[in-house]
């Protein structure tokens, strides 16, 4: 539903681009990285989305006239404007997949493609990556607290504006199993679901009529709202009632929503009602300002609850409301680039880098990911970036290289993964993950190491700038 | 850049409409009410924006084909498909003018429209007017905090996908000076700015050529980002030395830019050094997770900073990320509907209304707003909607009212306004609120009355379902 031009981006970089233009460096090749520093939600990991959403906007990504005519008005150059004309991304894109468990620091992504288009698109790669991976991660944690419980996306009329659409999409990556979006569930085929609001039972002079009147048109799937009024009182009797009718034409009341007050001992007090009506198969939906929070406490409490519907914060990551992932020169004009900090957990890793996942001989992931430079064999240690006496041996493990060169002088290279696909890997992954690394809080620091090759490239740069530690 | 057609909704809407439709109520006028409960960010007052979005979407709202064959799919009725091939929305709109101030529980919005239409828009209009009036009200505590200094918006990297377009527009609205987003700048008018960033500098094998480079090329709006490798010792230093060699050629260093680092104690040294070298005229802009309270805290240890570029904070809304604003049926079928709730301050106000600002002889706010019945006239006293013993007499006041009819029967009244009037007229309104209620933490709470007609009628629905409050 987006109509993506290159002018989805900051001013600088068209700036900078310029700069790099008038001087001849149009054809100066460079790599960048992406990552982030730090875990969102307290999580033990977060997971990657928003790959396939960049790949097909970069695929496509030009300067329309729009465009072109407003960059004049803002004097950039003649010569410059024409080049942009001709602007498509024609770089190389080094990617972990779509789904997969990712972890601060290592890259998650690298781009390799002339600097000016390698700056053009930073923005566009941020702003996909930021969200999905975001929300894709709340959704996780979402999942991990509602256990085997079925999860519904509720979340567009309080999402960021237009985001709601790429939120329901990261949401099914991250655990959830569909979403009220119906634009959503059209473009990548989420299931979809949403039945009746307080407005349709308010229409009606009362209640019941409100409910019989769904339930003729709508038998298949009822589920009844039963907190407009009163519901232990008029919404729960009224759906009891129903639901006996519809039993004599053979039909069955698939559930009902509780939207307000006290959902344990609402949930546990219609459930009791509902099974001593002979309605044992009647589900039971909450929604109302939930979190992972409230329904990890909801599980706790042992609430008889089928369906969460879930909306403003998963959609919006709150409290987060952003990852804080960068995009760094790592290589450029035949050198390695670094960034330097008073922060020392801040110094970039320079070079174009391969990171792998330490696999045991279960398959189970050990919980830590090596970063070496792209073509190095072998590597048999890894050191703590910043304290290089922390090492592991990877002498008994399996190392599993996590970024794929998906796209090459921009053409993908794979066929696109549905959706169902890349939340199918997602489980799989999480899978493998042991469960400390899970746990919801606190839980156990995931590492990364680098090469002894890397650690040293690295050290001559911060040597050759080392003023900046004085 | 958006291609919005009548699936940006939840399914819910949908299966109601069906419902409608099916029951031969297609026809059924209903009123709904857009209102929000709780200020966000414990501000004493929400800024308005989004509308002129909302009614250019809603004029060529409409499902397409893609949207008919993703509902047949969905088992919906052929009848209702066909129902919906015709859909266009065809209501009435009573709005709040775009840019003003408002508060909770008076109608901001109220939609007039057959019910399947009301329905169907709703998820739409949620979802734009929560979250541009979300980041205006956020922008205005930045410019409230930042006083006359420049604010530029940095945030569509860590933006919630597409709404960081509307971010920058909304804003704007609130007061910032402009955006880095270029696309936001192309088709909102909004001053778009952006020189440089690190991996300029990077790209470099030394930051004085870097910066010799740019300046050379942007001599115009030349700012250098100084704190690649170190901020005191190279950065200004270099900077220092192209303003020098720029005046040579009679130009001026627009400024330098500070991104990380003790913020307040680096703009003092750098303006020290910077005056020493006798370049008062160049700026200092600053950037790096900012939001309101750093921006306070920087002005009020009197940091010499000229510009504030802030990012995520801004266009999340961070930490709440999202307003609470509602929409509730008012009347229906030719009758007043309610939503009750055992929170009484959570009870709806039915019918038609109108929204009174109460203005003294000088023009300000006095810090009540009055709700009445639509075609009330001569209301003399308003009355607290909880507890009825509070009143106020209206007697010495002058009353505006605050809804307008800016769509009838789905055609736009009023010609469109541009953004900077917005932002204009915002402007004036903030003016008239006394300071107690723009005041940063804790400020005086903005009250709002009813009428005696609209507390009755009120009060006879509640009466009718009152089972409720047993």
């Amino acid at each position: 539903m987006f109509n993506y031009t290159a002018t989805y981006t900051d001013k600088y970089q068209l700036t900078m681009s310029q700069v790099y233009f008038l001087k001849g460096q149009k054809d100066t090749k460079a790599v960048f990285d992406y990552f982030f520093r730090k875990l969102p939600f307290n999580a033990g990991y977060a997971i990657f989305a928003g790959l396939e959403d960049l790949l097909n906007i970069l695929s496509i990504l030009r300067f329309d006239s729009h465009d072109l005519e407003f960059l004049k008005e803002q004097q950039f150059h003649p010569d410059f404007i024409s080049y942009l004309e001709k602007f498509r991304f024609r770089g190389n894109v080094y990617s972990s997949l779509e789904g997969d468990l990712v972890f601060p620091v290592r890259p998650v992504i690298q781009i390799e493609a002339n600097i000016i288009e390698a700056q053009i698109i930073e923005t566009l790669l941020l702003n996909t990556l930021n969200f999905q991976t975001l929300i894709a991660t709340k959704a996780s944690r979402m999942r991990q607290a509602a256990e085997g419980r079925i999860l519904i996306d509720f979340g567009l009329r309080r999402a960021q504006g237009p985001g709601g659409y790429y939120a329901s999409r990261a949401a099914y990556i991250g655990g959830f199993d569909g979403t009220s979006n119906v634009v959503a569930g059209r473009d990548y085929r989420i299931p979809v679901s949403g039945t009746m609001a307080h407005s349709f039972v308010e229409s009606y002079d009362d209640e019941l009529s409100a409910f019989m009147h769904f339930a003729e048109v709508q038998p298949e799937d009822c589920v009844l709202v039963v907190d407009t009024y009163d519901t232990l009182n008029s919404g729960l009797p009224n759906a009891i009632t129903v639901a006996k009718k519809m039993e004599e034409k053979g039909l069955r009341l698939n559930g009902i929503r509780l939207d307000s007050g006290d959902l344990a001992y609402l949930a546990k007090e219609s459930r009791r009602r509902l099974d001593n009506a002979g309605l044992e198969y009647v589900k039971i939906a909450v929604s109302n300002q939930l979190n992972e929070h409230i329904i990890k406490s909801l599980m706790e409490q042992q609430a008889p609850i089928d369906v969460f519907g879930v909306g403003t914060s998963l959609v919006t990551g709150h409290p987060d409301a952003a990852l804080d992932g960068v995009y760094k020169l790592a290589y450029s004009n035949g050198k390695a680039r670094i960034k330097l900090s008073e922060n020392v957990s801040k110094i970039t890793l320079p070079h174009r880098k391969q990171v792998f996942r330490v696999i045991d001989s279960e398959g189970k992931f050990i919980g830590a990911d090596a970063v070496t430079l792209a073509d190095e064999k072998e590597v048999e240690i890894i050191y703590h970036p910043v304290y290089p006496f922390k090492s592991l041996s990877l002498a008994k493990y399996i190392m599993e290289p996590l970024l794929h060169k998906v796209m090459e002088n921009g053409l993908r290279l794979k066929k696109p993964q549905s959706l169902s696909e890349i939340a199918q890997f997602s489980r799989n992954r999480l899978a493998k993950l042991p469960s400390e690394y899970k746990r919801f809080d606190n839980p156990h620091i995931y590492k990364i190491g680098i090469s002894n090759k890397l650690q040293t490239e690295r050290d001559i740069l911060i040597d050759k700038f080392k003023f900046a530690f004085k």
